[in-house]
């Protein structure tokens, strides 16, 4: 059986969300991350080669990072959902997004956070953090103003590229840049909302969310 | 015809070097950066819509972001080139340094450039910095123990993951982490040798080295 490691406040939020929305059986084990240091747990060490979330664990195999476990899952349980078809345009929105969602976007995204927590303010720096937003979050605007999900149908890209928007959203999360990255951003405020109306968003949100 | 846009000192010397391996006929279109702020051209900006290198033109298609420009000429070019059989093992493995290329591999790869260039000297910072730096060359540096590539076989995952160990191997990169990150890490260094030994790597090389 599949089974899903779990990391509070992590990246793992994605996977739980996908297999809610294939509607896959799954065995879920919870980790909490050290509250003094944020940092895992030896539990997720003992499993994740690198000690990070989101890992799944099936037929034997141990497979760790986001973008590799939502293909493995679509391969393998998707049965042509939550994917566009090969070889169609919308096939390379998707893939497009899948990937960017942990470079060109999680990295100012992180770059922000990990500044705020070590108390990093130094202009340069905000300002190539300011630019990425900008350059990123702009593009993103404009492709949100055409279509719902940002590679046309819902998609697994969705799951992969709310992560981070989700990150700049939240009033916890500390960085130069504040807590009010996306207020300009209406199509992207609006995309959240759609998204966070799912009814399999709503179900994973009540298992991930920290007690 | 494939159409490569090729940005001076980027992850678009990626694109070259799968091109090579895989004898694709293409067009390279250069961009240089702007001497003072480094900055992608505004030539770039019109093809790609964030200003990003790489991006490809095919078909009519504008596909940017390296891992998706990958998946797409495996796609349409590999003839099962480059990439292990899908199911298997091997596939996982590639799918996994696919991914965490781009993710766990280049974020501290990044935050030490920028920081480095920015003039950030923080210690919590660093100590972030580091310990990524720790435990995913700690852990590639395992894996490489009883690998020749980071899949097995060569695969554009290696082409994935050279480019963030090449930029740490470079001394022209500054960063508080200094510049010798790569230097305890012994079987890392010898497949960085092993890869640019390549004669599609000295090729691309030859093409994508500044003048």
């Amino acid at each position: 059986m599949l089974t899903i490691h779990h990391l509070g406040l992590s990246r793992s939020d994605r996977i739980i969300w996908l297999a809610e929305e294939l509607g896959l059986e799954y065995r879920l084990v919870k980790h909490d991350r050290d509250p003094e240091t944020f940092r895992s747990p030896p539990s997720l060490w003992e499993v994740s080669p690198m000690g990070k979330a989101p890992v799944i664990e099936d037929d034997g195999l141990v497979i760790p990072e986001s973008g590799a476990i939502v293909e493995y899952l679509l391969d393998k349980y998707g049965e042509g959902r939550l994917r566009p078809a090969a070889g169609t345009p919308e096939y390379i929105e998707y893939l497009h997004w899948l990937h960017a969602a942990e470079s060109t976007l999680m990295t100012p995204v992180l770059m922000n956070m990990i500044a705020g927590m070590s108390g990093v303010d130094n202009p340069a720096y905000n300002s190539f953090v300011h630019g990425e937003f900008e350059t990123v979050l702009g593009y993103m605007e404009g492709v949100l103003a055409n279509r719902e999900y940002i590679a046309g149908e819902f998609s697994a890209a969705d799951i992969m590229v709310a992560f981070p928007l989700m990150m700049l959203d939240s009033p916890l999360i500390p960085g130069p840049a504040g807590g009010d990255v996306l207020g300009s951003y209406a199509n992207i405020q609006a995309y959240l909302l759609r998204l966070r109306d799912r009814p399999m968003w709503l179900k994973a949100e009540a298992i991930f969310r920290p007690e």
